[in-house]
């Protein structure tokens, strides 16, 4: 099948983060394609990707970029295809400069934008936007968050039970 | 007929900037819905809200809240419907209160954050969102980007031919 | 007995720091309750907690959360039961977005918030607000702020008499 | 009656700001003393001020200051009655230096801070302390909850019904 | 004359802070041409500006841009011509977004960063490259340090024979 | 007599600020100099100023200077004279980076430096400084301080006789 | 002899980072005591220590704090005796919080500020204070200046001879 | 051959920074000289370095520095020769003190700025200036373009055929 979702990164060095937002998209059985895109060191490359997403079938664009983050903001110039920004985490700004260089877009481009190293949340935003025309995918992303509510549901439970004291000590036991 | 859009506002006094997203949805012939919702004084009125979102027919929504701005995170929280946050820029911290309270949601719950003030885009993110799934909106807003990118042109082509002196003090004249 | 004191949290991920709250109220013999409720995960668990907090005897809830931390502020808005919020340090913004997102509250719905990871601050207001009626428990805050001052005194005693390069080696080698 | 509310700040430039809470707790009928207490020119009156306040009967104070605000944090150094701390905006650093030199207190003395420039806030939180033991103050603060949502509804129903367009040039004629 | 730098803005809004650089280069005497190029509006008018801009002649570009600022770092991805940056004043986050979209490259790209707002600046870098291989400008941007230089002298001399008070009554005089 | 004081600053435009440090040293009678000396334009200026200081007589140099506020810090580096900062507000970064210029000197040459426009202050502390071996003037400024309480105390007592209405609307009369 | 010089902090975690003041000051054989205030667990303690300083001889206080540091501010507001202050780093805000706490301090009261954890820089500013009235002490520290400016050179000398890639070698082996 | 660039730096401890910039001069086999200038404890050095920087045949200089960085800014002030600014990241304030004393330049002397610690990109921002008058050195700055455009297509074709997961282990397997 073709890709609905485009995830691209500006580096290989994104991946530990931008992996994430492919985790969900198989978890939710989305087709997606997922490459490296430099808008620094190959703005041909990024011209051509934005060109051509809506032709070949993305609804829905993951670009994650740190520092001087101008990937996501320039595919978004170039396409009209929703773009979701991930402001990588950066070692000297903590990712700061990456959300500013990604969310403070000007009138007319938007960047839908997720919190810093957020690629999860991207992936999950973009379930939502294909939820919108497909019921099952939409189905999915209920139970998914049935799923996460029940998950602290029984967090809650056994913090309770097991007062605050034994719980501490286990989790730590177990982070060992 | 039935909205696709829902703009909401944690008080009419960020109505300025909100009321950008509702122009460019009448612009574009989008149905909408617009109304005041404040999290911190109605938080019933934003459960149900959020809760009936989806079932009214709503596609988008669009929340836009200044300061410790709870609106669009705990709307994103109780539908599955995408959430487009607006930062609203506050007289204190200009709205970085706002960005960050919006911006920053943990994984599960993604809220798609434009910049601050930027109800335009935020509209515009709803438009992109639609046009997956009707093309003659998508026909529109192409055509909208490229009045934009005219208009560029236009401005480039007197501001070369005058001169910038000449250019600069007409549009001083036209200001007052 | 029943609690008087609610202390939540938005994950079991903040227990390190919100556990120093609860070792504050075991050391007072404050009546506590301690779980987890999350704002984005577990909405309506967020919204039943605060309505029924009044009824069920709670004078102070304790709520800490990191990121967007909607936590305080919603249980705020539901609830006339103080409500005291504890920014969570995060890894990307040092809890500068907790921070912004507790404290910013809007006119008509206070958090009294206090200092990033200041569970133990949170504990004592708690107990300093329980004090207000309860003369036992006055007496007790007293004395841990006279057992606090000692503690000062001892250590400046030491550090004059030993010179600070004395002190300084012996404090070194205990912390091996 | 005697007063059970302090409010105090550092410079009665800090007025405009802190007159706030003065209308709330008049509105609630709480009775307040208010008055001028500098950390830097008055030390003394600072340690004087916060080291009576238990035996003239204050259950809260309230303590508004600017720039190194060192008056909330203090003053809580020296008693044990619970201290609301109010950073008031500067004109250089927009507040943030008063918020961090209020909120930052260390482990064993708490601060309730509130938002920048919160002083109503700060009022709101003390009825909410006082409220613990005094249910006609209790059901006094729950009315006014009631009330601040009724605005909330009709300044929504009006929007509703003139649209924003209508709504916003109305209230925009008020306005001048 | 072929004009050697290029002066771009990514709209007529910047022009007043853009100005400043033409105004240099015209008393510098430096042939340069000046219009509008937006990243975000005008994409591919950016691609052929920067990738024609050596053959063209520009042995300099100076662009400057507010907010999510990505036409310096965009053209400076497209040509190895150096670029100037200048980060715009943005009404919402003071120009800290434009700084830092515009400052923090990564390695491979440079953009030669001025201060917020600094064209002037930028127009003198421009000058300083060029002088380079050309010394009639480098003894024109001597003499400008020199006149500039005594400006300075001259100011303090005046300011030492009036005293601060005389100097500070008449310069507020000629404000007027 | 000759100066013992050097006040200096980077442009005249910081007079406005810096003339209340001459106010101050003229209250105090302290002999001292006033001239603009520009690090960046007249950087022979700044090293003779500096290196001639101790000859001179002079016991303090107070510099203020705004942006990469770098004359302080290079005045501090050519003289072992003690040298207050003063950080001058800056119209975009609100003298946040006049601040970081200032105060984050490396180990080895210190700048005493004092709040953001705070140029009261420097010549406060010049006078400090002064006292430690002129008893007339360590008088002075002990009768400087209680002048200072004096009028706190005179405000509170006004404040509390009129209260806060009478008062506020007073000021504001008298404000106009 | 009398010590000139106290060295104070609000806790004995400040050690590592105040002992380098000593140090300073034991290497220019300036007497000094050294010891624990806490303004906020030793309330009392600050105010005697602060109001005995000038009697007991001392011409400079040395006073290190962290997050809401009001030490330094605290004592300067008692004592007209000039006051050091070092912002101490913390690990939540890198003592930004500590800064602003001690810096922004209102006109009257002046405290002299150095860099976050610049303890040696507070040292070599009381030297330089002492130093207007002590000729040997004056000497010793040019003589401290000429030191350190020769180890400069000498790196500078060893850095070029051995160009960069052999002298980082070097370093690296030395530091392992 | 006499050397083009100048790299100097405020300590060595700025060594594992800059070296990046010798490296790619080194590469691009471009004469220059490396060595230590410091601007607090060698004024006069820096002073020196400045004046006689044209004369010796430098025709761009690179500054970095750490904290209160005033070397590339100074050296700015005696030479017209372009000076490139590297802030240096401070352990406190992550560079950010650094980078405001570096870019914030006054009108009139101009610092070129780069990211912090972008000594790489200060080094092809020389490269870029020298190759305006040196084709083989333009040559080969688009030569190096060029490779870095093929590294980032050879990334992306790696990582789209092994797909995120085997990449993603393979590249963690290699960092051991």
């Amino acid at each position: 099948m073709k890709p609905k979702v485009g995830v691209i990164m500006g580096s290989d060095s994104d991946l530990p983060v931008m992996k994430e937002a492919a985790e969900i998209l198989d978890k939710f059985e989305v087709e997606y394609e997922l490459t490296v895109v430099s808008a620094h060191r190959t703005p041909d490359r990024l011209y051509n990707y934005a060109e051509t997403a809506e032709e070949k079938g993305l609804d829905v664009i993951i670009a994650g970029a740190g520092g001087a983050a101008h990937l996501p903001g320039m595919v978004a110039a170039v396409t009209t295809v929703p773009v979701v920004g991930v402001p990588v985490k950066t070692s000297k700004l903590s990712g700061l400069d990456s959300l500013y260089s990604i969310v403070q877009m000007p009138p007319g481009v938007p960047v839908a934008t997720v919190a810093i190293n957020g690629a999860k949340n991207a992936a999950l935003l973009a379930v939502q936007i294909l939820a919108r025309s497909d019921e099952e995918l939409n189905q999915k992303q209920k139970e998914y968050r049935r799923e996460m509510k029940e998950k602290v549901l029984d967090t809650a439970e056994k913090l309770e039970e097991q007062g605050y004291q034994e719980y501490f000590e286990r989790s730590e036991k177990f982070a060992d």
